[in-house]
């Protein structure tokens, strides 16, 4: 199987250093430095005192003319109908377009690219961070679940192909499971990112202050109750108060944890808000209704953004 | 005329050092050196090449036990209940209470320890700095308006007495008017500071910021929608577009400068939030409306604050 990989940050030299070890699996990233670097030392995966250093060729996006089997997304979401449109040429007919990335809303813009039989979405209980340009450190074993995004009415992707798609995702270490609810799951995500996540980003603290403190927690609930008010829309039914105690629960695990959005507020980049809030406002949005604290959220990080 | 002015802050000695001209003036606070300070060496009050020193003695809260013809209150918005506990012997059966404080719902509070035949409120365009414990520059000569808050059907200030009172303050060199809509004055103030001044201090930008950056500019309008809907409901009636127009004329007059709740946040103090925003969000729930952005923005503050 030919899988492509772009993005080769963190969490894509570990797809693409452990999927090497049972598929033909190519990178394609921007940095050129970075893809020398990858080009001349391999990737290394280091998970407690284990490392392991496998050879992954690695290109200039645009540079790669032939369709892959599968082309994996792990850029930053805001920059995936630049890269698709970038390398395009990796996209044939029967080409998998597979995303894991926090968020949702990634296969509106996919969708641009392939058919509803060649979109899969999913999300990754993986966890990776960078030592270097070829250096990860694997933390979370969790699984990884996919699957299609076809309407009522349109072609789903062919069973055969996603099971075989797992199979090399399992073969490679990676626990695996084809969801056919797979929006549910991306909203299950969601709950978090788009409520405890990104306010811990917004007020800058670890993320277990969010349920610590009495105002931030009560706006953390108004957000909760949003998503679950938007994900309904996608079919994807959450009681609130349920959720609102899960969210709490995982605050509580892990009280000093610093989020994604945290760090791009903190260090002045783009954060992923428009697929993480900007997501739940859409989905809102598609069904009339209104979502002002989410709303009001994704402007405030916006206006951080651009400060 | 006998007047205490509570709080011996910027504002507080710019009015108790001009009023000292023409009124028999005390100052009362609460910390010692400063209290030291001002009764050695008076009240300085600087303006362009000029400066005037006048003794103005200063007590420590609590320590004074006669009554005063006016209380005029100079602390911060929530503390007003605290130091009128501390010096309820200042305030006899015929005390007028006054505050030209920031915000709104000040005289909630004040009528806890006076009847509406007593408590003023007001605004003042007067602008002071601090530039040491009794010394103080005094910029912006605007002019200074109050007036009573009684409901229908109870007892408004006596009118003679509001007009010796604006005589005094005329005669010390504040342009002054007694207003019989004071509450239209005040809900014109808040609709800057509950709107583009907390905002600013939430994103940490000078104010011209919000004004230029067009997702923090959508939450400024919104939060301007929202104040207009609270005030009809206290008389004071509003056009958004119009204040929407104003909000942003101040702004691009001044884009450069940073509101009191910018330095508190940046400093790690308290807010006025609770009298800015909070005004809003309790004028809005008497008349059965959400104002969900101001309620946000409210919550942000306040988790902001207790980090």
């Amino acid at each position: 199987m030919k899988i492509t990989v772009i993005g080769p940050g963190a969490m894509g030299l570990l797809f693409g250093g452990k999927l090497a070890a049972c598929a033909d699996v190519s990178l394609v990233g921007s940095n050129v430095r970075n893809l020398e670097e990858i080009n001349a030392k391999g990737v290394t995966i280091k998970r407690g005192d284990s490392s392991v250093t496998r050879m992954v060729p690695a290109y200039r996006g645009g540079s790669c003319s032939e369709p892959a089997d599968v082309v994996m997304l792990f850029t930053k979401a805001y920059q995936i109908r630049d890269v698709l449109t970038e390398n395009r040429r990796l996209i044939g007919p029967d080409t998998l377009l597979l995303t894991l990335q926090n968020g949702a809303g990634h296969d509106r813009v996919m969708r641009e690219f392939a058919d509803s039989a060649h979109v899969l979405i999913g999300t990754t209980k993986q966890g990776s961070s960078r030592e270097s340009a070829s250096v990860i450190i694997n933390s979370g074993l969790g699984e990884t679940v996919f699957g299609g995004t076809a309407a009522e009415g349109e072609q789903g992707p062919d069973p055969a192909r996603m099971e075989e798609l797992r199979s090399v995702f399992e073969t490679a270490g990676f626990p695996c499971a084809v969801s056919d609810n797979i929006r549910f799951e991306v909203w299950n995500k969601l709950m978090i990112n788009a409520s405890a996540s990104v306010l811990s980003g917004v007020l800058q603290v670890a993320q277990g202050y969010v349920a610590e403190n009495e105002s931030a927690w009560s706006i953390c609930q108004d957000l909760i109750r949003e998503i679950c008010l938007a994900a309904a829309g996608e079919g994807a039914v959450f009681d609130p108060e349920e959720q609102i105690l899960r969210v709490r629960e995982h605050l509580r695990n892990a009280p000093g944890g610093f989020t994604s959005i945290y760090s791009d507020l903190k260090n002045g980049r783009k954060t992923e808000a428009d697929f993480i809030c900007g997501a739940v406002v859409r989905a809102a949005q598609d069904q009339g209704l209104r979502v002002p604290v989410q709303e009001t959220i994704l402007r405030l990080v916006h206006a951080m953004e651009e400060r």
